[in-house]
């Protein structure tokens, strides 16, 4: 086994590496761009650890988690399409840098890409991966569709929000671990309950991004600090507050939800006064903690070594005291 | 064996009774919408008779024809918004009855929705469908990147333009028969030569809709008459008109081609008089019958009866005498 930043830097080698076609360049070199923005890369050092952790090299895995993040970089040009954003890892977008059309077509192309990635696997391998891999991606597709809805509705519920990250953050975690255990060829039991573990950390870590979004400590969060305060965002703080705030304060976190001020400053302060008084707060810490136990709950019934357990608990725990 | 208009009526029943899920509505709604425009059904048509071709009942090709032509709608949905197109069949694109983020959430579910119609296969044959899926998918991109390119180039020659029809189109029909092929188990010699024969005569078949889409019959030809020269599309009569015309007409094509007048009467009846009196009508024509007859060359190869190969032949022959 080897450490995170060892698995990190492995996967970074490796993208730095990776070819994709040269022609047409309107369509490649937006990809190579994304590629090489970096990121933490997540996704594919968990399906490097996850076949390690059932006893198989590492190497073998490494085309999975290939297609796992091309996938996800997919999704970010697409999405970021979608909520018009000028920047992505604090530069251009494709579709900023390029245009629509080559942000829509490249999108598309990294998409088929990524299940080329899984072709070198044996058929039954190949099966397995592709199918987990085409659930997973609607479920992505779902998720980011329930994410659109909710900003025009107020009547969502905390269940349908839980569904909502559940499906555009969290399948992924999952699947990234599940195919990890695939690739190892672990009994299928094993492989769900990793899935499941990679779900309920999926969850706390999005909730755990919520929090952070408007409680971290801005020198060393990556975003701003109130950004989803800011775009109004209905995150299971916001959803909390309503809930268990006063119909005063309810009113008044309704209409600062309402507005777009050009200095946000005080309103972020007054729903962060209103999310900490409500117990909102203290409510999202305790689903973070929950949901962390709840994957723990899952890891002790995986068939593996008390020492792999260890460091599969040790990944969550550095999840989620992160604050960054 | 069916008649092709049973095939089209297996298929158009079978999309009738095809269910896709419900929830959420913003990202299947329109999926339902664009699958039930109809249109000829031609590449899941291939897919069903090829197998049968291959003396394997079609009902065992019925997922992968499927998944041709919900990857193909997939490709219109994209391209009307890359195109700006108001109209699909006679009907409202999706990006214009819903909206721009819907058209690109929407066809990115249905190019994964496409690898799901595969997943009934057993692991082998599963392994070559998704395999020449992505393969021709990533070529369809590739096409269309290329058409992109070419709006504003004007040095395209003959050889990047049939490259860029191959990839647009004909690999699409290729892979729909090679896809019959595959379901069908029959040998790998087989599969690539129909592979073939589905290439050259969609790449007559691109040509052919150049040719009428100037000259076809304004009361068959589905679509406006003279719409590639409204638009200023270099196709393969432009390209051979350019080749072939004095100067002075060069110079008079190359400046029609410049222009967007209000009323387009008189800008193409001076183009098709050009097309026609440089020789580029006829060439095109040449061209048309050329593949044909190519396809049909290998068509002579492929190890099936006789019987069969005339079926095959008096399709090519139907699409290729078609005024529609």
């Amino acid at each position: 086994m080897h450490s995170i930043a060892q698995y990190q830097e492995i996967v970074s080698t490796h993208f730095k590496s990776l070819s994709t076609p040269n022609e047409p360049k309107g369509l490649y070199d937006p990809i190579t761009y994304i590629l090489s923005l970096g990121g933490k890369r997540l996704r594919p050092v968990l399906t490097l650890m996850t076949t390690e952790i059932f006893d198989v090299d590492y190497n073998k895995a490494i085309n999975a988690a290939t297609a796992i993040e091309v996938f996800h970089n997919f999704s970010l040009i697409h999405d970021d399409i979608m909520d018009d954003a000028p920047l992505r890892r604090g530069k251009e977008t494709v579709h900023e840098k390029w245009d629509l059309n080559t942000g829509i077509l490249s999108g598309d192309a990294m998409l088929i890409l990524a299940y080329q990635y899984f072709e070198e696997y044996e058929p039954i391998v190949f099966h397995q991966l592709a199918k987990l891999f085409s659930k997973t991606a609607l479920e992505v597709c779902e998720g980011q569709q329930y994410d659109v809805d909710f900003e025009t509705r107020d009547d969502v519920t905390i269940a349908e929000y839980l569904k909502m990250i559940e499906y555009k953050t969290a399948v992924l975690v999952g699947a990234a671990m599940k195919m990890g255990a695939i690739v190892a060829e672990t009994s299928e039991e094993n492989a769900n309950l990793i899935y499941d573990f990679g779900i309920n950390l999926g969850i706390a870590f999005q909730l755990q991004d919520d929090y952070l979004d408007a409680f971290g400590n801005p020198e060393t969060f990556g975003k701003q600090i109130g950004g989803d305060i800011i775009e109004n965002k209905k995150t299971y703080l916001y959803l909390k507050a309503m809930e268990f705030s006063t119909p005063e304060n309810k009113e008044m976190l309704s209409h600062l939800f309402s507005v777009q001020p050009s200095d946000n400053s005080d309103k972020i302060a007054s729903v962060k006064t209103i999310f900490d008084e409500s117990g909102a707060s203290a409510t999202t810490q305790d689903a973070i903690l929950n949901y962390t136990q709840k994957s723990f709950e899952i890891l002790s019934k995986i068939d593996i070594s008390e020492d792999k357990k260890k460091i599969l608990r040790k990944f969550g725990e550095q999840l989620m005291n992160r604050n960054v």
